[in-house]
């Protein structure tokens, strides 16, 4: 099959995310050209079979940029100008990144998965399996290329969540900038006290090498995240160290029935850590009627997520017959019934069948 | 084979912890009978063949007692009481129980290993293989009494650690207390935020999940552990707030450099955490000659702890000429040496010979 019959794609920046990006779409079937900044990265991706051809390509449908975050801007408008594809991003902050890309055809994404490992040697094309992948697609995105990316980034196995930019920003701070340097700051503070006593850290056991593995983490990416989503990692920051001084006057006071209040609370949410699953008998799948013009699938995935209501596939039917289209959703079946009266009540025609 | 002719020993508290000790004994050919305050405990101990049998053993040469905190005092002052035998415990904080028991046959302890499961159902008899075990034997402990303590407690797989107990308490309040109660209160942090937006847990990937998998752990034995070891758990509580603040003041001034220095501090401190290993050549055995009188023994493990000496295996072997014995201790070979000078400089006669 020659090149020219297959699905195309291009990644900028083929580290741990893009090459598992790259070795992802390869195994589905797709030709995948990349770069990177550092031409031996390019290289390495090549041998590691995580892209097809080192170079760009201005006939990509869809283009990952997943460059470091202060670099994302400029190179998602060099993807933009390149082709007429659509272009995402995997950066770990989003609401800067939005505001400074005021595009149709692009779509703004965060895969939330990850490794100790470090660039396209850690590659691993099941890294977004069962995933999360939040895309803050807003206003100016073109549901066309919202639903393009929604596809392709399901394909990987991911599971798409769609959410506001500002609002992902504050959440991440949450689950993932404020216990990363909590993690850091942990490991310091048991390394200082290990050179007084060389045994501290013989007694580190299970609990506090999980709390701290995340800071064997590349440094390299943090001053970044930490600069562009400043406001949003103070607050978290904020709230941490005063509910630690509440933990602390608890203990103090030995109150006992305070710090069971705090360890039974954490252990229920702890333990109802939402994990994904989707088998057909817990599926249906919603055929909604929308309008056709920007920012109304990103309307109607938002409401999705702010419902609890998990969207495992979706596509976009454009009608011949004039500006609306209709998409094709699939979401647990136990949630598509309230989801269908929320979309109604907000003027959209919805049909729902069940899958099972 | 008659039970008589087995080593007996008894456990006191058949839960996760003293579950594991009698499977672990029992697959090394030991006797091992077990009570627990809740008869349905130590029921379905016997059941799951932690146990021999229901009961308490006069005869035991060794008892573990392996109750709650607030109770371990006056268990071990019965298991004393009932018969010859040395006992030992494993209570999470060792100053205050050190304290209240004086007594030659009594060796306090504290394995590092546990397991998100509760109770005897998820005793396992690997549970401490590898894990590090701290004996913290003081100045009124005999040294045969450390010396079975310690090498029943190898025998189950674990790594024995000897040092004061305040010096124990102090580093466990860096390394699981303060990581545990930290861990709960990000998770309860979270947990408020997600009623707000519950996309929130959505967004929670592994390193969020590995920083609060201890949140999951049994909330009951955590008010006894912060009252016994109060003073040391606000001590680091402080440390990890103004820690934090520090962090805080790093964001929020966009310092970069400072940012790196804690985060790459961090990473090659939580990379070179310690990992137990031990190949028969990187062993040597040393035979230290030590004058038969209480916390001999003690002291020179403490020694051994002090220098990064890890202990693989011991015995002691009293001499009939007088009061005086040969202590026979495996050790990494590459300290060997400067352990036997340091030992040497101490007054103790010390011969070194290479197991490889």
């Amino acid at each position: 099959m020659s090149h020219a019959a297959l699905r195309r794609a291009a990644v900028v920046g083929t580290g741990l995310i893009g090459g598992s990006i790259g070795l992802g779409l390869r195994r589905a079937g797709w030709y995948v050209t990349g770069t990177d900044a550092d031409p031996t990265a390019a290289q390495r991706a090549l041998e590691l079979s995580a892209i097809d051809a080192i170079g760009e390509d201005p006939e990509a449908e869809i283009t990952f940029v997943a460059t470091p975050v202060g670099t994302v801007v400029r190179e998602v408008e060099l993807a933009l100008a390149r082709g007429g594809g659509v272009v995402t991003d995997v950066g770990s902050v989003k609401a800067p990144i939005g505001a400074a890309v005021r595009d149709e055809r692009f779509v703004p994404g965060h895969p939330m998965a990850g490794s100790e490992q470090e660039g396209v040697e850690g590659a691993d094309e099941d890294l977004f399996q069962g995933a999360v992948w939040v895309l803050t697609a807003g206003e100016y995105t073109d549901d066309a290329a919202y639903a393009k990316v929604h596809s392709v980034v399901t394909s990987l196995g991911a599971d798409v969540v769609t959410m506001p930019a500002d609002r992902h920003d504050a959440l991440v701070a949450m689950v993932s900038h404020v216990p990363h340097l909590t993690a850091a700051t942990l490991m310091k503070l048991a390394d200082e006290r290990a050179v007084e006593h060389g045994a501290l850290l013989r007694l580190a056991a299970g609990g506090f090498r999980d709390m701290t593995r995340i800071a064997a983490g590349h440094p390299g990416i943090w001053p970044d995240i930490c600069g562009e989503n400043r406001a949003a990692i103070i607050d978290v920051l904020d709230r941490l160290i005063d509910a630690l001084g509440d933990v602390r006057a608890i203990v103090a006071d030995d109150d006992r029935e305070a710090l069971l209040d705090v360890l039974e609370t954490a252990r229920a949410a702890r333990t109802n850590l939402p994990t994904t699953a989707a088998k057909p008998e817990d599926l249906a799948e919603l055929r909604i009627q929308v309008p056709d013009r920007p920012g109304e699938l990103a309307a109607i995935t938002t409401t999705a997520t702010d419902l609890g209501v998990n969207i495992y596939d979706m596509e976009i039917a454009h009608s011949s017959e004039g500006p609306r289209g209709v998409v094709i959703m699939v979401v647990d079946a136990h949630r598509a019934a309230s989801f269908r009266d929320i979309l109604a009540g907000g003027g959209y025609h919805v049909s729902v069948r069940s899958l099972s």
